[in-house]
């Protein structure tokens, strides 16, 4: 029965793996067909997303039938609801890297705005959170899955000067509204991904330690 | 052992009918703010979000332990899966609500931009989604469940509309960007809203009948 149980979670841990490289590769993609102009590489973003949906369903099962079967306690039991948790999280991503191709498609069609400076820089910053958030998962690095968090206030500083700029190329020139609003989205899903792998990382030490550090006050520890 | 289980749950269900009510008035307030330029009004939602927070934790940490010492099966296991997974839900519907009551406090410091039409529209639509999610839940009503999914695609239409419209005006006249971005924002977070109401919904199915109809083809039955 043990091992049958231990097989079971290695199942899932490899469900979620695949699902959580599908979606990196899609936000990469997402913003790589920004910067290249390269809409077929959005239209393949769009497409993929049915494979995240049904691994998102693949795994709600495979959690579901381990909970009904073998009903684990402990560590594995928190592993089970940290997935559920991750699954939903690696999902919106997906619709997030989705969101993104669509406003490139929009964006492809026109001259580009301005050259990408700090888009480029959110997108590295955000890919990383993301990277680090499922390494932490796997190694189960509480350290890693702490820096994740804090890297989050970057993202949104950076977030928030693309937005001021934006809006003032959009009200020096109304004839670059429809693309700065465009980027402006863009800059939005990215802030959105950051979020997510923040939750992930949260779940991650909820897992490992059984810690809920979500919703802290600026002046408590992680 | 069976009653202790059953007051447990029962306990769960009233902690997230309370988390239910407020995220409701909070949405309802954020909108009312903004129509009523009321500033005050928008930022009491900004605060009712801490408990909001408190309630998302407490109710995970509830269903945990159930998890851990009743090993409950069947539907009484995904009752508890389907709750988790709405905590998420009404937990990012506060924080919409939140999103929206920071740009009423920018709104309200300059003149308004037009009469609001469509956007009482769409409030008024997202808010019945949102009300008639929870209903479902009470009410283990599948039926209702499944006339809130269909619900969304009136929402997004009403708010590519109201998108285009924006759009528009901020071409027209780039005095009126930062308030048309502003509303913009708006409107997107209820559109979120609703697909938060519509996860709720599909929860509800998956509750009530074991059942999982998310990313469902156009053509498949609900």
């Amino acid at each position: 029965m043990e091992r049958h149980l231990d097989q079971d979670l290695d199942r899932i841990r490899q469900l979620l793996l695949r699902m959580g490289a599908i979606v990196e590769d899609m936000i990469g993609d997402s913003l790589q067909a920004l910067f290249e102009r390269d809409s077929n590489r959005a239209q393949g973003v769009i497409e993929r997303d049915r494979q995240v949906d049904e691994l998102e369903k693949q795994l709600d099962q495979a959690c579901g039938a381990i909970l009904a079967t073998h009903q684990p306690a402990a560590v594995d039991l928190r592993f089970l609801v940290a997935v559920m948790r991750i699954n939903v999280d690696l999902e919106r991503m997906g619709d997030a890297a989705v969101s993104i191709s669509r406003s490139v498609l929009d964006l492809n069609q026109e001259a580009q705005l301005k050259p990408y400076i700090d888009l480029p820089r959110l997108d590295e910053l955000v890919r990383k959170m993301v990277r680090d958030a499922l390494t932490s998962f796997v190694e189960r690095s509480v350290e890693l899955a702490v820096a994740v968090c804090r890297a989050d206030s970057r993202v949104d500083d950076l977030y928030r000067q693309l937005f001021r700029e934006l809006l003032s190329y959009m009200i020096e020139d109304p004839k670059t509204t429809t693309r700065g609003l465009h980027l402006l989205l863009v800059a939005r899903s990215l802030e959105r991904i950051a979020d997510h792998a923040t939750n992930i990382a949260e779940d991650v030490v909820f897992y490992v330690e059984g810690r809920d550090i979500r919703h802290l006050d600026d002046d408590e520890p992680l």
